[in-house]
């Protein structure tokens, strides 16, 4: 669809260096690159550079042939068999148990299904039960908003309960007193990529008695998440992201094996029910994690994401995040080697260890920037006011890429900027 | 994958002459037919009898080119940017639009997303809201379970809250009182099919001061439904039955204009906000029906029911509804000709009218009868404690469709009655 990305139209002799440069080094490290094979396992238009594969990840070969195999098979033939026949009931825990490994969960504590916005509802209300004495819901005022409207919703239906939206950081550890039920936040920043320090949260929460509802979304497949191991509550995730599942792929839910035996939420649907074919009048949840299961998943959609999470039982972890890292400060680098005399500046954090996979930049006109990136065949967002926000999703995404996305970067701001006129020429994002 | 149905084994004379009589009349019918080229419409196993319709509708053979359209170039190709360009965002409300002529309702009004289950709470919590001052849920003791495990959930969550379950018909008008928010119910019954009298609940819920929250689930595509016109408050529905959508398609949500600009529905998710893309803080409701979307919709999935929606465009109602009526009536005066001495009865209405498309008998042998029957291609389902259920889609079932069920339902009956050590074999139902 896109048109091959031109040739680089840097002038300035220092800039058209370190283009070199890093062409030289990206060629080097695609080559040494451990994953570099898994990318033929993507769908992918040589002329297009994927790097919002942090809002929608990229499509999976493999799942067209599922998808097809779904259909014909299984729904079309099966029909109503492929319930018990194709796992389909059992595919929530299927796709949870694929997910586990990549968040320091346990097998049958991780199941899939629904939104994350509706994953977070079921988290915060299970936890706001645990803890009937506590009304204060602790939240990141910055944080992603859907996470703060869905507590906004409980807190209004819930008489009593009050949401308390503080900074990130010792601000928000300060907050957690004990009228605190929950906190809940984000692991890696949906804009700015900074990681909380979840140990710590966790470590504050439990000390004062309130729990933890922990959104995954920007971390799942992007960083290192150790559940278990940091003492935290609840999780949910976003799978269409860093895990290719798909657009608006179902999300999952993690709750902490401690709490599950007492872990009651009040989306009490029939699919998380104890013995759903027995079609008894009262709920009683199912055993196991199963219970965070509401209504009859979405199929098709689980599907997909089950096939394309089939992925990462391949995967070196410690080499994915390390080349997530090193991907991102290669682009830092690059940027601030070759576009600032544009006004850009990275607003993400200089440590590798302390950013998710992707990098936000603040741009002037970032909307139009973005546009006529992708109109060159580079994807990227824009964030209001000013932000433009890069992935690097290190299954698909070469250091070549990288090179090529800010080529396209500088040559807009270069090209463009001769012509302020058309900067503000804002409309409607979609 | 099914072999084919052997002729009948029938040799009782008066048994062999009605299936002979049934045969002719089937075949007539069907000539005059006028749906019966919507059959071709559908990927079906000619092997096969689909009965379960009500349960899992078959699949429309257009969903798999635009799944593969979704997939190729939707997804892999377009990325993010087809949230605008192929219109995932508007997804909601294109396929809401499509539903509304099904139901009484008019462009704007309906909505589609989540499951069934979590509709279900958003309307139910919207009716609380709305009557702050009254604190009881009336549902039907014998609902489809989801609807009353939804009820409790919402009920356990928030203080106050309480569920009074009683029997359809004069007992659930005579408890709707002053304390009453909202009425639960289904329109026509998951069991029975017989059909609730929904502009009299309207009257008598309105006269009280209570809202009603309709689950059209067995209703949408199968029997003639008047939202508006009857007066109805709130409506959610499946789409994997008589739509057609998909393995667990999303549902559906229809809230009265009359409602719309003060529900509130505690699932507050982004893609419900009224700029979803301004990332505020603060939660705004959209303007319209859009408010009851939570989080990102399932885009495969609801793709999928989309196509499957479209069908219905070309669909004369009356025409559907009358021959989803006769459809039952056949294989009820069928079933009475053929097959009494085996013990069945008939536990749906006898009047077409009042009876939904699907008819549930009465069979002391239930599950192994619908394992033998599925064993011969013909899919019907099981409903504890001893129901054997077929549903009649109109779109693509036939009456010769009817003829051959009754048949294979006959010889089951015949052939393994003489062996009740089989029947005793219950295994776990899926």
């Amino acid at each position: 669809m896109m048109s091959p990305l031109p040739a680089s139209s840097a002038t300035v002799p220092g800039v058209e260096a370190a283009f070199r440069a890093a062409r030289a080094e990206a060629e080097a490290r695609d080559r040494a690159d451990p994953l570099g094979h898994v990318r033929e396992r993507f769908l992918l238009n040589e002329g297009t550079i994927n790097l919002d594969g942090n809002s929608l990840g990229s499509m999976p070969r493999a799942v067209a042939e599922r998808m097809e195999r779904v259909l014909k098979q299984e729904w079309a033939d099966g029909l109503i068999r492929s319930w018990g026949g194709a796992e389909w009931f059992r595919l929530p825990e299927i796709a949870g148990d694929r997910i586990a490994p990549l968040i320091g969960a346990g097998q049958g504590e991780v199941v899939v299904g629904d939104s994350t916005s509706v994953n977070l509802f079921k988290c915060m209300a299970a936890a706001l039960a645990m803890r009937p004495e506590r009304r204060v819901l602790v939240a990141q005022a910055d944080n992603f908003p859907t996470d703060n409207y869905i507590a906004q919703g409980l807190a209004e239906l819930v008489p009593g309960v009050t949401l308390r939206a503080v900074d990130t950081g010792q601000a928000l550890i300060e907050a957690i007193d004990s009228s605190v039920a929950a906190v809940v936040l984000s692991h890696v920043h949906y804009r700015s990529a900074a990681i909380e320090d979840m140990p710590a949260i966790n470590r504050a929460a439990g000390a004062s008695g309130a729990l933890t509802v922990w959104d995954l979304s920007h971390s799942t497949g992007a960083v290192p998440v150790d559940l278990g191991g940091s003492g935290a509550d609840f999780a949910v995730g976003c799978t269409y992201k860093y895990l290719n599942g798909g657009p608006g792929a179902p999300a999952f839910c993690w709750v902490s094996p401690r709490h599950l035996p007492n872990a009651r939420q009040p989306l009490s649907g029939w699919m998380g029910h104890q013995s759903p074919f027995a079609f008894d009048y009262g709920y009683r949840p199912a055993e196991g994690v199963r219970r965070f299961v509401c209504g009859t998943p979405q199929i098709l959609s689980l599907s997909a994401l089950d096939e394309s999470l089939k992925l990462w039982s391949e995967i070196d972890l410690s080499a994915l995040f390390g080349k997530s890292r090193e991907l991102t400060s290669f682009f830092i680098s690059l940027v601030e080697q070759t576009c600032t005399e544009f006004g850009l500046a990275v607003d993400s954090p200089r440590d590798p260890e302390k950013r998710g996979s992707h990098v936000i930049l603040r741009c002037k006109h970032g909307l139009p920037v973005i546009r006529a990136l992708a109109a060159e065949g580079v994807i990227g967002d824009f964030r209001a006011p000013d932000g433009i926000r890069f992935g690097f999703a290190a299954l698909y995404v070469r250091f070549a890429d990288v090179v090529r996305a800010v080529e396209a970067l500088h040559r807009t701001l270069a090209i463009r900027s001769w012509n302020r006129e058309e900067f503000n020429q804002e409309t409607v994002v979609t």
